[in-house]
């Protein structure tokens, strides 16, 4: 019995004739391969990382679980398709609070043809992708019984400004955030989600001393899930923050070169949660109007 | 008396008539303003750099002392002209190896005009730039008194493949670089050069951490320069190697964000520098040929 998945964020999305993934209730998590290359890249990609021996233990634990390909009825009734078979990432989560963040300022590889260059270089410049190295592409923050789930237009998180997505990212791990949005967050969670050994700062920090060093594989247009329990975190239990790389439709191999566009989004990325983390009550609105050094303030970069 | 610099690997170049910086004996650096805005913004760094008081000292160390500007009799005989003046980074050097990196995947800002963004592209996937982070735009290496400087084509060193410019790395610290190209580099003074607490490693590995924090400039088509010397090593003295960042022309200010394009290309690099230092004898290009992972062969990237 496959259904649609509940907390999908962004992506394709099954429901009303379309395709897009399912689940089913033994925990598995089944992604139509798209029928180009970018289906049989991401098989090979998830051939590779899930029997390559290289990849130590406290890194695999950041990808999902793969089991190989399955023909699945396809949730748009088009008959039997070949699905991606993955551990559901949300298994046994009641109520998950999830971010996806779509990392590095470029998402095409040095090989990509001119058009599809182009339309991913006007993409990354029309979004925060460009400026700060990554962008949101989807979210949905718990409130509670009463309010359920906040869950803004993607289209509408992905061109934030860096002050935007420093508030989104307080919003993230605050007790008010879809409560009342006027409200200043009040980064309730913080501490307890980003902060401590084995929350999101820590596992970030993990997966960039990978990053400075691994040379087999460059992820374009990969996104980061962030995903934690809300409910328990309000009941001073563990919030399960956990950290997750998805969508691998675009990896290519390294070749003796590190991903320095990943690396770089992912730097700019725990630059924001350790700011949120250190100075979680600062008001971000006021702090952003003021330039970090008076005197430099340059002309529109247009020169030749 | 101003005269032409005798160690400029790469930019605009004086002589023949031509307009490019000029020394002083007193040890100045006279660089002249481009008139465009690519000139105003350079001062506007230099002004603002220069008197910022959260550099510490430990990272202005890296960077040119400036000096001021200074109207100047042009190199190219068009009269009084204004220059950068600057510290000679080569000031009391015999015969200085040197090479200049040009850093970030991108060197254009994401406020560029459509038709500077599409020019600089089109220059860093024709280069390194693109798959490496960073890309060598100039180089010399001193030999020994009868064969002088190594000083290969500049064009000819900007699009080198990982291998290539692992090898140029190797050669730059090499005893037998300049003698015999064929010749598998020595890497003899790998160890005193990159290697060391004080040595290029150490000084990339600062500035890398320096680079993880702020948030004042983007810095845009900058180079890192690279210079020692060789027969203070060769004599077992102390290789005086440093580097030092310059061309700011296209620095933008960072509102909050970290460099990321930077320091992905920084990362690049120093994962080449390490890679040479811990491995100094590895044969390059045999080991190019073995893909890090064999099972992991993706088709050409581009899927729509």
């Amino acid at each position: 019995m496959l259904k649609i998945p509940p907390h999908q964020v962004a992506g394709h999305q099954a429901g009303n004739g379309k395709l897009g993934p399912l689940v089913d209730e033994s925990g598995r998590f089944y992604k139509p391969l798209q029928g180009d290359e970018r289906g049989s890249n991401e098989v090979k990609f998830y051939e590779s990382f899930s029997s390559n021996t290289k990849i130590p233990e406290h890194i695999s634990k950041f990808f999902p679980i793969f089991y190989g390909t399955q023909l699945v009825e396809a949730s748009d009734g088009s008959g039997l398709k070949s699905h991606l078979i993955l551990h559901d990432l949300v298994l046994g989560r009641v109520n998950p609070s999830i971010v996806d963040i779509k990392i590095g300022s470029r998402t095409w590889a040095p090989e990509s043809t001119e058009e599809y260059m182009q339309k991913c270089l006007k993409k990354d410049r029309e979004t925060s992708s460009l400026p700060l190295g990554f962008r949101l592409s989807g979210i949905q923050i718990y409130g509670n019984k009463e309010s359920g789930y906040w869950k803004p237009e993607r289209t509408s998180i992905q061109n934030l400004s860096a002050e935007e997505v420093k508030l989104m990212l307080k919003k993230f791990v605050s007790s008010n955030a879809s409560t009342d949005l006027d409200l200043e967050p009040d980064c309730a969670f913080a501490a307890t989600v980003y902060g401590g050994s084995t929350g999101i700062l820590s596992q970030l920090l993990e997966l960039k001393a990978w990053f400075e060093d691994q040379t087999m594989y460059h992820f374009y247009s990969c996104s980061i899930l962030m995903i934690f329990d809300k409910e328990h975190a309000s009941e001073g239990r563990n919030p399960g923050a956990i950290i997750k790389l998805i969508d691998f439709a675009h990896v290519i191999e390294g070749r003796g070169v590190i991903d320095h566009n990943f690396l770089g989004g992912l730097c700019s990325l725990i630059k924001f949660i350790s700011e949120v983390l250190t100075a979680p009550n600062e008001h971000t609105t006021e702090v952003s109007s003021k330039p970090d050094h008076q005197n430099f303030i340059l002309s529109d970069n247009g020169a030749n």
